[in-house]
């Protein structure tokens, strides 16, 4: 059972909601527009789902409404992010920013980031370079619930990566992924279904394989893409590895099995050695490689190869990285987005004990 | 069967082939060391069992040995190399010490490299960025092997990613991984043992899963990491994708299918877009983020905590990326690395023909 609401709606309600735990109007429309990014392109699991989330953090104290966002140490081509405990859908558009400014005076920008929280989508950041003619990457760390290869503990976050790469007549290029088989998301759509996993994508608490897509509740473990180590689960270990490592040992913020979690009851780690959650940006300049006219030519000349790549039997077409999030986000502007009942009924909730109307349905 | 040769002597005979085919002293020993670092590392496949290949692609005029390399463009933080057919052995040092020389001036250096030719292992190249304390990032495009989510054709090459990360007192963190579930070189082990592959590493000419470790012969083709859709190999095909378009989009270099093949006898894909193979560099220097012994403090307990993680029953241990090649080269530099007879013929043969001695066993 699902509701429909339209971008707009949705995108003011959670505005306004942001206003109210005393985001300035600018912070305010700024995390709205990151969060229902995720909602807009057809990740239900990292939008307005997690508004309420969000706001529990802040009653925890775990997130600051009004922070002082800084750079702390930079060089002409790199910078180092302090977020004041503030919104990642605030923090990480500031920095991402940084590094689009250090790209167009010296070609490159990369940002590492300290003592924020979560961003939501890895997609929204990235993209911002699109705009300018630069090549954008974000990634992010999180709380621990995936396996490494041999490991029985959770010391890995799902750790996005995504690389938004512009072209000229085709859309962009936008590859976003977590360094997972598969999303934690994923796994709470089998969990509602009642519906068993693939193997691949979980291990028990004594990490054996299993399909039970409620395992993480048991001490389980989400796997790194690949799997298992036949079929290169080392290697979707190594990325997140990489992600952590960039967002959290460069800028001073937790990582490994410290990152905090996102949920406001879930006490935080003892002994953390960093502050918040770390994120990665980076923005490059394509005209600081060759004439943005030639790259975008060949950028199109390769979209096009690879959408021409003639598909297996039962399927329609080869995708290019972007294309499923780019079309859920033209149907959705147009038709709206659909909210299960459960979030909805949580949405009045908060739209209630704030004083801002939830609307039932808008479309 | 197999014999023992020690390294210090396959580098010199290595060196002595490059230069008898035209290269100067110092490029012969900056090539040998480069693909002899593969059969240190335990990468048999890249190493000096592809010396006669390289040789052949010299004989037709493929590999240019006295190449002009140079930037063709720059900003402070970036560069594009011409490596003027060069041996990739020889033009990815050079484009790896610009991206380093550029790290030094302003935080940090990323090369995009086109008209070259295959450079040997990733690792070996970013790891040239340690012992400046600097990050290093080596990939690669190569011909098209590898068939995207969905697609029959083979569109992209096993697009290696290396990201090499110093330490305090622990050693190195070296993730060094081609972007499909298993490389090729583990393909031709099970040719020879006559073994099958597992499922989710090659599929057949029609697109159907298979475990024939021959099938690429008969226009099979190997998968993106994950495999298949449920099991994330559209997260390995974007990743491929990703080292494809720096490696070649930004360099204009050749892309997808249209990649050079390592045979020298496989003919040049058709209307070719750019020149030879693209290469993708990059360095950051630490303290362009957070003092060096701040971030190798934390570095080292990222890697001791990973290293203490529980592992699943039957595992010794968890290892951090790096481990395996590390403990290979300590062993191999020690007692000499092992050679299939078929290699040893090989380079005997070449041996005889260069007039440059091949020695049976020198351990």
């Amino acid at each position: 059972m699902e509701q429909i609401i339209s971008y707009h709606t949705l995108l003011s309600f959670t505005e306004n909601i942001f206003k109210k735990i005393g985001c300035s109007e600018a912070d305010a429309a700024m995390a709205a527009r990151a969060l229902i990014a995720a909602d807009l392109r057809g990740i239900d699991s990292h939008g307005v789902a997690r508004l309420g989330g969000y706001v529990r953090l802040w009653e925890a104290k775990r997130v600051n409404a009004q922070p002082a966002i800084k750079i702390v140490h930079e060089t002409p081509s790199t910078a180092v992010v302090d977020g004041d405990s503030g919104l990642g859908l605030v923090v990480a558009p500031f920095a991402m920013q940084t590094a689009i400014s250090k790209a167009k005076n010296v070609g490159t920008g990369w940002v590492s980031v300290s003592n924020s929280n979560h961003f939501g989508i890895a997609g929204y950041h990235a993209m911002m370079a699109l705009e300018h003619d630069m090549i954008g990457i974000a990634m992010t760390n999180a709380s621990a619930l995936v396996a490494p290869t041999f490991s029985i503990e959770r010391m890995l976050g799902t750790n996005p990566i995504c690389v938004a790469i512009p072209a000229g007549n085709e859309p962009a290029f936008v590859a976003d992924l977590a360094t997972t088989t598969a999303a934690n998301g994923k796994l709470e759509i089998l969990q509602r279904k009642s519906l068993h996993a693939p193997t691949g994508w979980i291990q028990d608490k004594d990490g054996n394989a299993s399909t039970n897509p409620h395992e993480l509740k048991g001490g389980g473990a989400l796997l790194p893409l690949g799997g298992d180590r036949e079929h290169g689960s080392h290697k979707g270990y190594a990325l997140g590895a990489v992600v952590d490592i960039f967002s959290a040992v460069l800028s001073g913020a937790n990582y490994g099995p410290w990152v905090p979690p996102f949920p406001a009851y879930v006490p935080m780690p003892d002994n953390q050695p960093g502050k918040g959650i770390g994120h990665f940006f980076g923005a490059m300049r394509i005209d600081a490689f060759r004439p943005a006219a030639d790259f975008k030519l060949h950028m199109d000349q390769w979209i096009r190869r690879f959408r021409a790549a003639k598909p297996v039997p039962g399927q329609e077409r080869v995708l290019i990285p972007g294309d499923p999030e780019r079309e859920a986000e033209a149907e959705r502007l147009n038709k709206g987005i659909p909210l299960l009942n459960a979030v909805t009924e949580n949405l009045k909730e908060l739209g209630e004990r704030f004083d801002v109307r939830f609307p039932m349905s808008d479309v």
